[in-house]
């Protein structure tokens, strides 16, 4: 069992943007911390919901509908199967939390591969 | 579908402390904060992990064999059917995640009604 998680440690041990790393397991979800700037592609996970808690700038999350804005401390839940993109104009940091193996752009074939640390 | 939940915000909007508060849900999980103080009580759910980030002061998570300190912006997850009991010395407030209905106590007898707000 692992000790007391500092999130903002485990974010200033990497730069990379768009790769989340995992810092905890929890009820067969990947706790993530990420670091994003920039406008993702549009996406939708079939399986899951998305669990977005912004620690550090701010971010939107586009809907098709309308847009959610997100600054820190505070966070949003997309519903499975909704279409979102997440877009930093600076960077942000971010924890996600996804069922373990969701690939993060909603495609296998193109996510970032698990980096647990 | 919500808009953006702010943690700070849903804090401020009750004072009741070992009241954990539903702001959001998450894969048959309620997403909660609550504000605690003082001693709880030596607890278990055997069937869930046990999330904990703390947003503002420190607490301490007392397992049969350690400590685990906690202060703002860290995070611990309880591992399912492992004792702990969390003390707080200062009032403090945590985002917690739990699957909708867990006792907060451990035992449906004596556990706090779920909120939402």
């Amino acid at each position: 069992m692992s000790d007391a998680i500092d999130l903002a440690e485990k974010l200033a041990s990497f730069s990379e943007q768009w790769a989340p790393r995992t810092v905890a397991e929890f009820n067969g979800h990947d706790v993530m911390v990420a670091r994003i700037e920039g406008e993702y592609h549009w996406h939708a996970h079939p399986d899951t919901d998305d669990f977005f808690l912004v620690l550090k700038g701010e971010i939107d999350i586009e809907l098709r509908d309308r847009t959610v804005h997100l600054s820190e401390g505070q966070m949003f839940v997309i519903p499975r199967d909704v279409e979102h993109r997440p877009v930093a104009r600076g960077e942000a940091h971010i924890l996600l939390i996804e069922p373990t193996g969701t690939p993060n752009t909603g495609d296998p074939d193109t996510a970032a591969p698990r980096q647990v640390i």
